[in-house]
C-alpha cells in the first residue's frame, strides 16, 4: 500500500481518519454534508484532522446541488456526506444534475457495517443500485485499510474527463476499524486530445460550403474556446450553438456570445432548418426535451448529417484551437458592446428583467438561472452585462437553482452569486436558504414568483386540452401564495418584495452592494 | 382485452383515459401528484373524467409520504403522479418508509415516450431502475391498449397482502395515442391464512415453559388481533413486544397495549435478557436500528430459538386467534385506564408532553409521531389517552412525519391528525405544510424544536469522541435558529410558539377544535 506523507510513520489511523487524510491529499478540502448515525465516525475524523471546510445541509438535495455548483466554480470537486440510501435518494436529483453537467463531484454515502447490512435493518436499501445511473465510477469500500487507496480512486474518476460523480459508499466498520492507510493520489485522467486526422476530417467539412452548424458544451464555452469557435465561424460561415442548457457559460461584454437551441421544438426546428451537416464539439445531437405527438425529436432537419470533432471526454479548447489554425481562420475582435439600456421601469416583465439585469449586474457575478418559463429573455437580454458565469439546470431536474448558488459561492467567495429562481423549482430545495444564511454567502435569490407551473400551462395547452379546474389546480401554486419573504425570514435569510420593475432594481442594487445572502421575491 | 362498464360500447379513449377509468374501477379515486410535462395527458384525463380527488404536492416527497399516510389510515391504495426518473427520485425516501411500512401505493411515474427515451434528452434516467429496489412489482407501460390492464395489474399487486409499492411507467406516448382500454379490477390476493399445523407448533412452543416473545407487527398491531395476542400471553406467560417503529398501531383508553423495542441496543437487550424463544408474528427478527463496534445487532440473546407464526403476508389477525383458542385461552380484560394527570405545567420535557398529550388528544385522532431523540416517554407516556392511531417513521428515511399527516388527514377528514415532528426531520419535506393549507386539512403540527440533531450527538458520544467546532457544527442546526412560526406563515399555515408547558397546552387545546391546519412550535 503506497503512503505518503500525510500519514506520519507508525501512526494508527482509523479509516476515516484515512478517508480525510487522502481527501486532503488529493486536493478535495471541501465537504457539503448531511450527516447521519452511520457516519459519524467520519464526523469525529473531520473534527481531529484539520483542512476540510464542512458546509451542513438541512436536505440532501442542497447537498448534492452545492457540490455541483461548486465544481462548476473551482474546477475542482467538492466531497458530498450523505446517510445512507435514502440520504442518497434525496440527493439523487441534484446528481442527475450533475451526470448531465459532467461534474466531478466525490459522493460518499455512509451506509451499514458490512456485517449488519444482511440483516436487513429499517435504513437498510440498495444503496449502490441507487448510485450507480448517476455515477461513473462507484464502489462499496470493504476494508479500513483499503478506503484510503478507494478514496484516491474516487477522486481520480471523478476528475477524469469530462468529469462525473464518483460514489464511494462507506459502511460504518471501514470507518472504525483501525489500520487505515493514507492513499497518495493517482495520477489525473486528463482530456486526450483530438487526433490529426479528425481535426482534418472537421476542416474539410466546413470548407464543403455545406450550411453547417458547430454545437458547443462542456468546456468549449470558456473563454478562450469560444474565442476559437469564433474564428472558425467567421472563417466558414458556419453558425455557433450550445445546447439550451449548460453548466457554465463565460460571457458578458468583451466575450464573445453564442445563442442556445431553443427550447421549444418548433422554435429549434424554425431556427435550424436549411442546416446540412452538424458538428459536435463535447455536445451530444441536440434533441427536443420531451417529445410531442407528430413532431421530430430532433431540431435540426432529419437528413443532416452528424459529425464529431469531439467527444465529450477530449480536450475541447485544444480542438478548437487547432481546428481554427487549420483552417487558416485569423484572430476576430469581441464586437463592440452595446451600452446597457439602463434600469428598466414600471410593468415586470422578462426582458424588463433582463434590461434591468443588464445594468446591475456585478463584475465577475456568477448567474444561477433556473428560472423555467419567465427568464426566456433573461440569457438573450444580458449578452452585454458585465462579465460573468452562467448556470444552469442540465438535467431538467428541477430544484438545482438554490443549491448550486450555494455552491458556486462556496467556491469563489469573491464574487456576487445571482441566483434567479423560479418558485415552484425554488421549493424544491427551499432549505438551500438556511445554509446560505449560517455560512453568510454572497448570494442575492432573485424568486420569480408567478405563483403557478406556467411551463405545465403552457404544455397542457399544447397537448390540445382546454384546461378545467382539476388541471388548473394542479398547475395553480397560488392557493395558498407562497410568501418568500417569510420563508427566507424563516430560515435566517433577510428578503423583500418588489412589485414593479423600479422596486426590483433598487432592491437588487441594494443586494448586491451587502454581505451575506439576500432574497427578493419579485412578484410576476 | 376485458373491459367492464366504465367503458362505453364504441367510445375511444387514450391511454391515460383508460388508466384514470381502470383507476377508479378499481377503487383507487385518489391521487398525490406532482406533475410535469411528461403527465400533461394524464393531468388532461383527470380533468376530463370526475372521480379522483386530485392533491398537489410542492415536492415529491410530500406526494410518496402523503399516499402511505393515506393507505395506512383508508387501508386501501392511493395512487401518485410523479414526473420522470429524477421525480421518482426525490420521492424514494418516502417510498423506502412504505416500503418498510408495507403501504400499498400504486406509484406512477411520468417518463418520455417510448421513442424518446433513446435519444437520452436532459431529463432520461434510469427511471425502472431506480424505482425497482422500494416496490413489489414495477412495470414500464408500452402500449395505450394496454395501461389499463397494466394499471389494473399495479393495484392488485400493490394490495397483495401484506401490501406494497407497485411502480407503473407511463412513457407520455402510451398516455396520448388512442386506442385505451379500460380493464376489470384483477381478484385481491389477500393474505393466505397460516397452517393448522403452524398453529398446533406455536402452541407446543408457547407451552414449554421456556421464556417466549411474540413479536407483533403489521396488521396484528389492530385492535381484535391485539386483544388475542393478550389472551395468548395471559394463557402462557410470553411476553408481547413490537419493532421500535410500526406503520399502525391502535391504541389508548380501552384498547390493550403492548410495548416496543427500545431503539438503544443496549437497552434493549436488557429488557430482553433472559428470552429463550421468539415468535414471529408478522414480523422479522428484531435487529437494532444501526452496529455498534464490539455490540450485538440482535437485541434478544444470541442463543435464543427464533421460530415463525406467521410471515408478513399471511393472515395475522387469524393466526392469533386460533392461537389462542387452540391454546384454549380466554379472553381477558382490557386493564383499567389511569386516569390521565392532566395537564402538565412548567418546564418542557419529553414526560410532561406525554402527560399532556394523555389528557389533551381529541378522541380518535391519528397521531404522526417523527420525533427522534425527544420524543421518548410519548409513546409509553400516551397508554391511557383517548383511542387513537399511532403512525411512525417505519424505514428511518427522515422527513416522513409531514407527508404522512398529510395522507392520513385526507383519508380520515373527520379525525384530528396530531403531527409530533422534529425539527430537523421536518425541515426534509416542510414543503407539506402548504398542502394542509391549500386542503385546509385538519392538522395540527407540533414541531419540537431542540434547533440540533440531538440524536447525532447522543450518537457521536456513543463512539466515544470528545466533540471538537466541526463536528458539533454539523450536527447543530441552531445557527441561525429556524423560525417555524415564520415558516408556516410562508406557506399559509397559521402558527404560534409555546415555550412552557402551558401555553403548549392552550396552544394544542385550540388548534385541534379549529378546523384547518394549525402549527405549534414547542421550544424544547
Amino acid at each position: 500500500m503506497q503512503t505518503n506523507q500525510s500519514q506520519q510513520p507508525g501512526q494508527t489511523l482509523n479509516g476515516a481518519e484515512s478517508l480525510v487524510k487522502t481527501l486532503l491529499a488529493c486536493g478535495v478540502d471541501t465537504c457539503f454534508a448531511n450527516p447521519g448515525t452511520s457516519e459519524m465516525h467520519f464526523v469525529a475524523a473531520l473534527d481531529r484532522i484539520p483542512g476540510m471546510r464542512c458546509v451542513l445541509g438541512l436536505f440532501e438535495g442542497v447537498v448534492t446541488g452545492a457540490a455541483d455548483g461548486y465544481a462548476r466554480m473551482a474546477d475542482k470537486p467538492a466531497a458530498t456526506l450523505l446517510h445512507c440510501g435514502p440520504g442518497l435518494a434525496n440527493g439523487l436529483a441534484n446528481l442527475h444534475n450533475a451526470r448531465r453537467a459532467q461534474t466531478p463531484i466525490v459522493n460518499i454515502i455512509g451506509d451499514q457495517a458490512t456485517y449488519h447490512r444482511p440483516l436487513d435493518a429499517p435504513l437498510t436499501a440498495d444503496t449502490e443500485g441507487w448510485a450507480r445511473p448517476v455515477s461513473v465510477w462507484t464502489r462499496t469500500a470493504q476494508r479500513a485499510d483499503q478506503v484510503g487507496a478507494d478514496a484516491a480512486a474516487a477522486v481520480q474518476a471523478a476528475c477524469a474527463a469530462p468529469g462525473g460523480v464518483a460514489s464511494l459508499i462507506l459502511p460504518s466498520d471501514v470507518c472504525w476499524d483501525e489500520g487505515g492507510q493514507v492513499a497518495a493520489p493517482l495520477p489525473p485522467l486528463s482530456a486526450p486530445k483530438v487526433s490529426p486526422d479528425a481535426i482534418e476530417q472537421a476542416a474539410r467539412w466546413l470548407r464543403s460550403g455545406q450550411p453547417t452548424l458547430l454545437v458547443l458544451a462542456g468546456t468549449a464555452l470558456r473563454e478562450a474556446p469560444l474565442a476559437d469557435a469564433h474564428r472558425i465561424a467567421a472563417a466558414t460561415d458556419a453558425r455557433l450553438i450550445t445546447p439550451m442548457s449548460n453548466a457554465r457559460v463565460s460571457r458578458g461584454r468583451g466575450r464573445f456570445a453564442v445563442e442556445r437551441v431553443p427550447y421549444s421544438g418548433d422554435a429549434a426546428r424554425a431556427r435550424l432548418a436549411g442546416i446540412r451537416q452538424v458538428i459536435l464539439v463535447g455536445a451530444p445531437p441536440p434533441v427536443t426535451f420531451f417529445a410531442y405527438p407528430g413532431k421530430s425529436p430532433r431540431p435540426y432537419p432529419e437528413d443532416a448529417q452528424v459529425h464529431v470533432l469531439a467527444r465529450p471526454e477530449q480536450d475541447l479548447a485544444d480542438a478548437l484551437a487547432r481546428l481554427a489554425d487549420a483552417l487558416g481562420a485569423p484572430a476576430v475582435p469581441v464586437p463592440d458592446a452595446v451600452a446597457p439600456a439602463g434600469i428598466a421601469k414600471g410593468a415586470v416583465t422578462s426582458e424588463a428583467v433582463a434590461q434591468t439585469l443588464s445594468a446591475l449586474l456585478p463584475e465577475q457575478a456568477v448567474v444561477v438561472e433556473e428560472s423555467v418559463s419567465f427568464g426566456r429573455a433573461f440569457y438573450p437580454g444580458t449578452v452585454h452585462a458585465a462579465p460573468h458565469d452562467w448556470l444552469q439546470l442540465t438535467g431538467g431536474a428541477i430544484g438545482a437553482g438554490l443549491p448550486l448558488a450555494v455552491g458556486a459561492a462556496v467556491a469563489v467567495p469573491d464574487r456576487r452569486v445571482v441566483a434567479l429562481q423560479a418558485d415552484g423549482s425554488g421549493m424544491y430545495t427551499v432549505q438551500s436558504l438556511w445554509t446560505m444564511a449560517r455560512e453568510q454567502l454572497d448570494v442575492t435569490v432573485v424568486v420569480l414568483a408567478n405563483r403557478k407551473y406556467a411551463i405545465l400551462l403552457g404544455e397542457l395547452a399544447g397537448v390540445g386540452a382546454n384546461p378545467g379546474k382539476t388541471a388548473l389546480d394542479m398547475l395553480d401554486i397560488g392557493n395558498p401564495d407562497l410568501d418568500w419573504v417569510k420563508l427566507a425570514a424563516g430560515m435566517g435569510v433577510e428578503g423583500a418584495r418588489a412589485v414593479d420593475m423600479e422596486s426590483f432594481a433598487d432592491l437588487f442594487a441594494m443586494a448586491n452592494k451587502r454581505k451575506g445572502p439576500f432574497l427578493i421575491e419579485l412578484v410576476i
